[in-house]
């Protein structure tokens, strides 16, 4: 009989030798740190960018050199874009007369993504915390009282989010805009669309009864 | 009472009114054609670059344009790395007396991802196929016959999918590889580890019945 192979005794192989060359590690490491792909994915993304670099890394890469080369923040509303004032800010289609308060650019986007809101908007960048020891003045809480003041504003909309944290910081800023002749008006909370009550926690429950509407 | 905003009467913002530049748009599609990414997990993986472009976008960019300036198909294996020689063929630690035949290099990374065989590898970029109108000389054959015909091989493992193209290649494969002296073999067909008989087709439980073994 012939001698067996090492592999087939058992012995694998290294964890030092690796498949592919340094620069294919980096960029599956670089992409495994993306939220929504882990570094199996990873691999196999840039397995799928090798096999046709023209057609799939091209645009990435260019696209991303170009969003690297102009990124900003918009010093009107603290949204990140290639632009400044931002894609939102500089569009005279949206109202000027509503202004959404979010926490964070991503709440930003939820919102603009659904397509529901065509006002302005502005990103205070953190959310009132005493155990983090975030103070209004550490947000964009100033830069929105100067929004307000400078008029033209009927409306603003606190879309924080339903935590502690966020609430009580719309809470905070519902305060200091009191003196202002705008409307406020907060997202409403209660049973999310599609939500079964079984599978709700009591907060949800009580304030979805706390804010019961008369049927129509 | 004060007149309503538009969209709380029911006016949606068109479609074409962007919420991002077209730079970050463009990011956003280039990066949602990935495996594994759709258009919500692309956005969502643009916000997380846009936050903290120095550590999150310079480390992809940069290994990117690394790969992309590099990229190269082993002129011995069909592997695509950045150089050539692949990682594979010029590391001497590797066994030169196996061979793995491959279909594809998607293949090559899944089985040498399990750091199971530390022999070498071939890739034949495809597979024998009727259909699609695939011969013998459309794929890396000859050059495989040359490579074992070189002498120093002990053995070919046919690591080709358990399809009907892929067992006919490797069929075909082994007839051309008879007159050689090195033994040939193939990945075993069967019930996958953690399979369960009440879930599998029967053609995976013919092979497993077929190719029964003796208990040990």
């Amino acid at each position: 009989m012939c001698k067996a192979a090492p592999w087939q005794t058992g012995v694998y192989v290294p964890k030092d030798w690796t498949m592919a060359s340094q620069e294919i590690e980096n960029l599956v490491q670089a992409l495994a740190r993306l939220p929504g792909l882990g570094p199996r994915s990873a691999r196999r993304a840039v397995l799928y960018l090798l096999k046709r670099p023209e057609t799939t890394m091209k645009p990435i890469l260019s696209a991303m050199e170009q969003v690297e080369a102009n990124l900003v923040t918009c010093t009107i509303c603290g949204n990140v874009d290639t632009k400044d004032p931002c894609q939102i800010c500089s569009d005279p289609r949206r109202d000027e007369k509503s202004l959404c308060v979010v926490e964070e650019v991503s709440d930003l986007w939820a919102l603009d993504k659904s397509r529901l809101f065509p006002g302005k908007f502005h990103v205070l960048g953190g959310k009132l915390s005493a155990l983090d020891g975030v103070r209004p003045e550490d947000i964009s809480i100033d830069k929105l009282l100067k929004r307000v003041e400078q008029g033209g504003i009927d409306e603003v909309v606190l879309a924080m989010n339903a935590t502690l944290e966020g609430q009580a910081t719309a809470h905070y800023i519902a305060e200091r805009l009191e003196s202002f002749p705008v409307r406020l008006s907060q997202l409403s909370h209660g049973i999310p669309v599609g939500g079964e009550l079984d599978y709700l926690d009591e907060g949800t429950l009580a304030q979805a009864l706390r804010s019961r509407r008369p049927v129509e």
